[in-house]
């Protein structure tokens, strides 16, 4: 690029759109130095580029060598059993990438050839059925957009310790678009004599920890989905290939991974995964169980912990996503002072079933701090409630299901922090 | 996998989904063997797997390492110039991942940091503007899928040159969420005084080629995107990273990678791009231009000559994938007896505007040979046209635009070719 137009006279931002580019006039350039564009030839436009034939599959390019899921190496006594995060604080939009989306694993991904897949469904079933993965291509299916999030997502805020970015604090979510047969077609396949009501299926995985979790049989028949692909491809390794379930709205524990069983029962199973763990321990130290469901959640994107704001007073896109697992965002407020006051954030589109939802503030930025919230509601009227509020109903001891308000302090150098606010 | 599940008993598909799935009775299974699920433990529920620390970002499982883009080495003169095909055989569901996205370069895929980034706008309008990659994230963005097909998709087919495979037929074409600014709000910061109409704007690349077109300034007012991400993140360098321009509707060419330059003019430039190329050449040997919207069209992605049928007679899912310029896909059909009786098709979600939509026929398939074609419809009541309907219409000269209705014959055996029927 020219000198003229790496230093240009795009500098001087005055608080207002209008200036949010700088102006470059043709007298300006000429005046300088002969005109740059015709004089000297950048590097990347001298020359010839990469060929088509030289990366089949291509991965993010080297600039972007930091948009990666990331792990806390404190979180977990190893990274088998553990946890990583999405890198949502560089994405924007609502789909997730595959290659970055968050990984969680009981006893680490597994490799299962779809030659060697089988699916099993027994139990209270007219006839107890194996199928292959072809078997499952011979189903109709289904495609749709569902958010996953991880019942702990942002639980490490519960009792303070609070990450420095929502990649961390929020990050154990992704958003796909999958590609499936309805749970219901395979049940129905099995066939379901009598009562459906008060009835269960226990889901589990071929990995070392089958993950084993007790569904309703009314959600199973609902929307639940035996997924083959995400955003248009097969499901990579670490989300389940060849086949996970997809249990839209509910806490991504219940998506189980290299999904080889289902069992129709008449009761829960009260396994390890949702007696030890994926319950919510109160105060009183009682603990709530069968909490499927993830309530409206949102949290500001950028600026954020890891995106600072890198210019001055002026034009200013503040941007998040929200979600609920109850149905439709219907709206999304934004705070720059805490809580005190809230502006109605622009939806970038119609909120969608238990998706994720994109929204924009576009504002002008004083230069001065910032307390920035961001505040989700959803089509059953519910608001996402504060830390303070939350924290009245269920104590500290909880690590999942927190869905309450996040605050991010932005200082008058563009700077933020992850910040608890009263 | 155990031997009893690995033979099972789940063979006989006795042409209805009744039986698409085999039965395995627990009692059959514990006459042949004690039950394998206890006895023997599977490789892959053995051990551990892969840890949350190894893969910081995903590439997909080896297994499917045949999902990839490819290009037709005699097709170009060398691979810089040249293109390549979205294995859309192998996908399902509407988004296409950047990764597996066809390439069309005309000097090859650059490398252009966001620092070193600058777009210029000139020409007609108040004042001469450069924006850095910093200016444009200040403006409000949007958030819209839309499909992208190069004007060549389906170009060997005019002539008869028949390639086996509905990735190297219909491939140049890919489907994605992008976020961007519209060009709208950038040409409204430089200034555009007086009449609109009759003005064009010339957009050009970064790249050597610089591959420049010109668009009238109605569409560029309209809904073209400047955009930064697709699928979330951010481009990949052979789509154009940093930012390249979205067309929506469009031909490919016109969706300009590593966008440098737009100027605003009285009049089209007629560039190589617009005269020499991207012209479509009739029968008498006068050439159409500006045949810039990619008409209403569909392809049938499975089975396909690289899918076929790999089961005997009984349930058979057909699928493909549909889209127009014009807006909304409406309706898809199919037929299994090369045009001569139609089908209609379920459309997986409501088309959306200047997307891909994804269709299926669950049907019945009876073991014998099919001419198996699609037939798509949009908002406007255009239908997609036969292969002779429009060779009376263009001639066989034209590479571009081929928009017509695809055969596959597939034959009792599975196998799936290109043919043409008359």
């Amino acid at each position: 690029m020219s000198d003229i137009l790496k230093s240009s006279r795009r500098a001087f931002l005055r608080g207002s759109v209008a200036a949010a580019a700088g102006a470059v006039t043709a007298g300006a350039a000429r005046a300088a130095t002969p005109d740059p564009l015709i004089t000297e030839v950048q590097d990347w436009a001298s020359g010839l580029g990469q060929g088509v034939d030289e990366v089949p599959y291509g991965l993010p390019i080297e600039f972007e060598s930091d948009v990666i899921r990331r792990n806390v190496e404190w979180l977990t006594a190893d990274t088998i059993s553990s946890i990583n995060f999405t890198p949502i604080h560089a994405l924007d939009g609502t789909i997730t990438p595959q290659g970055c989306a968050f990984e969680r694993h009981h006893s680490g991904a597994i490799e299962l050839k779809k030659e060697d897949y089988r699916l099993m469904i027994n139990g209270l079933v007219d006839r107890p059925l194996v199928f292959t993965y072809a078997d499952l291509e011979r189903f109709p299916r289904e495609n749709h957009v569902y958010f996953c999030e991880c019942a702990a997502n942002t639980g490490m805020e519960w009792a303070g310790a609070q990450l420095n970015g929502a990649q961390f604090t929020h990050g154990m979510i992704h958003n796909m678009e999958y590609t499936g047969v309805p749970l219901r077609s395979l049940l129905n396949e099995a066939g379901l004599s009598g009562e459906t009501a008060g009835k269960w299926v226990y889901v589990e995985g071929a990995d070392a920890s089958s993950n084993g979790r007790s569904i309703p049989l009314e959600k199973a028949l609902d929307d639940v989905l035996v997924a083959f692909k995400a955003n248009g491809e097969a499901l990579r390794k670490e989300h389940g290939y060849p086949v996970r379930l997809v249990v839209p709205g509910w806490e991504g524990n219940m998506w189980i991974k290299w999904l080889r069983r289902i069992e129709v029962l008449d009761q829960p199973v009260e396994s390890r995964e949702e007696t030890s763990k994926y319950t919510d321990t109160l105060a009183d130290g009682t603990s709530r169980k069968w909490t499927w469901v993830m309530d409206a959640k949102s949290v500001i994107t950028s600026p954020s912990p890891q995106m600072p704001i890198t210019h001055g007073p002026g034009p200013l896109v503040v941007t998040g996503m929200a979600w609920t697992g109850h149905g439709r965002i219907t709206r999304v407020d934004v705070s720059r002072d805490g809580g005190k006051s809230w502006e109605t954030a622009r939806l970038s589109q119609e909120g969608g079933n238990k998706a994720l939802v994109r929204f924009y503030l576009d504002t002008d930025w004083d230069g001065g701090e910032m307390l920035l919230q961001a505040r989700a509601m959803d089509e059953t009227g519910y608001v996402q409630p504060t830390k303070s509020q939350l924290r009245d109903v269920r104590g500290e001891n909880s690590i999942y299901h927190n869905n309450c308000i996040q605050t991010w302090h932005v200082k008058s150098n563009g700077v933020a922090e992850n910040v608890e606010v009263s």
